[in-house]
């Protein structure tokens, strides 16, 4: 599978949450983080998801977002993943952000310059790789 | 109607489910592709969806992801688009890829340039159009 | 707390509907606008929000939209907010866009440069910053 997503992180499923539409997944990861998934009822029959089977969280760049100092505080975003930038390249208007979280696994990240600037972001320093599960997609 | 989103499909509404707190909303293009949606009960209260009623699916370029050789493989993504690349633009970080499903309707897509890369995408390739359902707004 | 959300938006709770395995959480910002998110039930208990405790609407750049014309039609956007353009960048493909809502708070976009143009946007315009609810974070 190939696909322009640049974030395809295999792991297992954890647990499955069915709603009335909505389904809540929890992915582990190869490297021990977890991940959540909010995708549908449908998807998770049309996937065939069991507790144990092995799945891919997929995220898009632009779906992720960078924290610092987050410590004290708290987000709804179910996927906040401590982790430390690696590289930093820039564009126009965005750039893009490669952070490898704890466990190992890199993530990357599309911010806008400007957000690179008011953080201060640099090579090393650490910070969260924050996903809403609602941006996460599950393949298998 | 004007609205940045790049992705702005006429079609009708095929079925409804509603949930708690989201319904899902499943739209015929006019082409004959289908798009499937999440949005909340009370807007498709306010919209006054009904089966059968004109709506438009409208889908922001960053939220299209472009896949390739996905037919083994399943992704919990509602929306799987088979189409063709008809036009590509490179950016200083992102590209701008437009596709045409086979009914013949174009597809936006706002992936990174290294996406493009490291998928080889080209003029002509088949692929994917991938948007999850929560990504998918409806206009009436 | 520093992220790298554009949109930091603070609040307080005016209401929280649970459903199966997300939760519609309605902010009233401090000059009056209102924002619904679409949360997991989990995040509203670990975020521990209560009707009238002050939280934040968090919402990245690529995930408004700006629309024009709306007044006659309707989007299942929940968050549709008037504002009027104060600022307008250009990058290679993407633009971002800043306006200001009526109750004076400012909300960056990140949109196409093709938008830009096909909308004919430019500062002084009058246009809705559109986020769905699914897009909006909570931050406490």
């Amino acid at each position: 599978m190939k696909i322009s997503a640049r974030n395809v992180l295999a792991g297992k499923v954890q647990n499955i949450t069915k709603g009335a539409v909505n389904a809540e997944v929890t992915l582990a990861l190869q490297n021990g983080e977890t991940v959540v998934a909010i995708i549908t009822n449908s998807s998770v029959d049309s996937l065939g998801l069991v507790h144990g089977g092995a799945a891919f969280a997929i995220v898009k760049a632009s779906d992720v977002m960078i924290g610092k100092g987050l410590d004290g505080h708290k987000l709804s975003a179910r996927n906040v993943l401590a982790s430390k930038i690696v590289k930093l390249q820039d564009g126009a208007v965005n750039s893009e952000v490669v952070v490898r979280m704890t466990g190992g696994t890199e993530v990357v990240a599309s911010i806008t310059k400007e957000s690179v600037k008011s953080l201060g972001l640099k090579i090393g320093d650490d910070v969260f790789a924050v996903v809403k599960a609602s941006h996460v997609m599950i393949g298998a």
